[in-house]
């Protein structure tokens, strides 16, 4: 054990190996290339033996010479919405620098599918980040015991969890509407078990009371394109000149299905969004909307959560708060007075 | 082993399972939460005693004594575009019917990153599918003789491969625009490890001759927003009246960057890309682009992984090629004759 590595050898053979580990060569081969079928200490052994002799078979083979598996799982509730792309990439962020894997499990809005998948990842995974995850309160707990967990866009009481100033960024939504002279705000809501969809509804009628408007919700739609566009069925029995919608792209198909029935946004209708994805600027009228800082969720959520793998008491108790901000672009415009 | 499996009990506890299994209570946890800790036999007799007695931890538990990890990776170029957002969903669909989980692997536009997450992801997966992977073939080689990979978008020979028609759907496109008067076409290049951009260009190319047409190429550049506005510059200095891009994000990005400059499309230049993704139908003006089944590519390279993985043989050779159709929309037009 004393003995200093010796230098990579090409000559070196899974037999020499074989030999000195005392195993037979095919399971040097099944300690790379599946080692959860060899006994743990047979494979420490093995690996130990050949990197004192030099040994690689591929890059897989220096791969699997660190012990660690290194591997963060991060579940995002729909791979269709871009909100999480950002996110995504702020999880990545972190957990390249600290030499960690991203793999992504795709819950497909759906809590079974996310609860199956990510059982099934989790005897390899170090650290799960759950991004607006669907799963109920206690499936959430119950994984957080079985391995480190981070909540994101969600708070769950003994998890810890990063969400975004959701009241903050409706407060802001209802001021910009107020300002510009609406006084009734429709709220299009999103999925009934999005956390975020509950707390923004709640945060609106709040702050609509403080600012003496009237409000209602819509919904639950969808939280897509075709969600929004179902939404305008809803909005032609009951009319309004403010909407503000659960994401940005409900927003997007709202507009659609409002332009196709001969409503003009912002001219007829304004309409703020949350999220601030890429293509809520792209598209006609740009979108106003609460923006998120997406890249610092994802970050923020996996930094935290690579502490808690080495060791770092979970942060509970309250989650933590990142601030939002009103970016105003196209889709708001001053009420009409007289039709 | 012949008794029959006893109904759940709830009293039956860790210890009765330590008991009887002859191990302590420790391994059979560890059993449970991380298999790879444990002997394959002892853990194999623990989920066999287990099971015997009706112990169940939990939903992992019970994942955990169907033996089969039954887990398919999938590794996207990059997350941001959302042309990987239906091979996704297609992929999914065919995993979840065969009750396979899919997890996801953003490359991140880098082969350095995908090689990486790909092998820490290796030992805990069944197959792979590879959508327009970075890496050399002869990586892609040695990851196909660890597990089954299917190749998506790309053609590597020994290796199975599912792309679509680029020769009939870049032949489309120089129609299409020849019938509008156009007759000078400039490609605008996607990246140069994409197999799909040299493809494409190559059967434009080809298309341009027969056609009698004059055809040049600009780039590298980035294959999204970004790059399609980079393009513009090197656009401004050699005009064009018809441009294929390699991807509809180029296209977005490219129009947006010609709007800002003041040439209109499609009045005084048309655009095609290559995709069909979502977003190219919400902007303004629509997108005239190559549409590539994308839903299907997903679903047949999994639905083949899967075949591989029950230890059907790889299908190699050919390449299995989807069909392709030009979707005309509104970026495209007749050329202005005169200016």
């Amino acid at each position: 054990m004393s003995e200093p590595p010796r230098p990579p050898n090409k000559r070196t053979t899974i037999y020499q190996v074989a030999l000195e580990a005392g195993v037979a060569p095919s399971t040097v081969s099944r300690a790379f290339s599946r080692p959860s079928r060899v006994n743990a200490d047979t494979a420490e052994r093995i690996r130990q033996v050949a990197e004192r002799l030099g040994y690689r078979t591929s890059p897989l083979a220096r791969a699997l010479t660190t012990s660690r598996t290194r591997i963060v799982a991060l579940v995002i509730a729909d791979i269709s919405n871009p909100v999480f792309t950002e996110m995504v990439r702020g999880a990545q962020e972190a957990a390249n620098d600290a030499d960690y894997t991203t793999v992504l499990i795709d819950a497909q809005e759906s809590d079974r599918l996310e609860r199956t998948a990510l059982e099934r990842a989790l005897p390899s995974v170090d650290g799960i980040v759950l991004a607006s995850s669907r799963m109920s309160d206690s499936t959430i707990r119950w994984f957080s015991k079985q391995r480190p967990v981070v909540v994101l866009n969600r708070a769950i009481p003994d998890v810890p969890c990063v969400v975004t100033d959701n009241p903050q960024g409706a407060r802001r939504a209802a001021e910009h509407l107020a300002e510009l002279g609406h006084d009734h705000i429709t709220y299009v809501s999103g999925p009934e078990a999005s956390w975020a969809n509950g707390i923004r509804w709640r945060s609106l009628l709040e702050a609509c009371i403080e600012l003496k408007l009237k409000v209602r919700r819509i919904g639950p739609f969808s939280p897509n394109i075709e969600g929004g566009e179902t939404a305008v069925e809803e909005l032609r029995r009951r009319p309004t000149t403010a909407v503000l919608t659960y994401n940005d792209l409900m927003a997007i198909g709202l507009i659609r299905g409002l332009d196709r029935l001969g409503a003009k946004v912002p001219a007829d209708i304004s309409v703020i969004a949350f999220d601030n994805i890429v293509v809520g600027e792209i598209v006609t009228p740009r979108l106003t909307t609460v923006a998120a800082p997406l890249f610092a969720e994802g970050a923020a959520a996996t930094k935290h959560l690579l502490t808690m793998i080495d060791g770092a008491p979970a942060r509970t108790g309250q989650p933590m708060v990142l601030p939002v901000r009103l970016v105003v672009r196209d889709s708001t415009a001053r009420r009409r007075t007289g039709r």
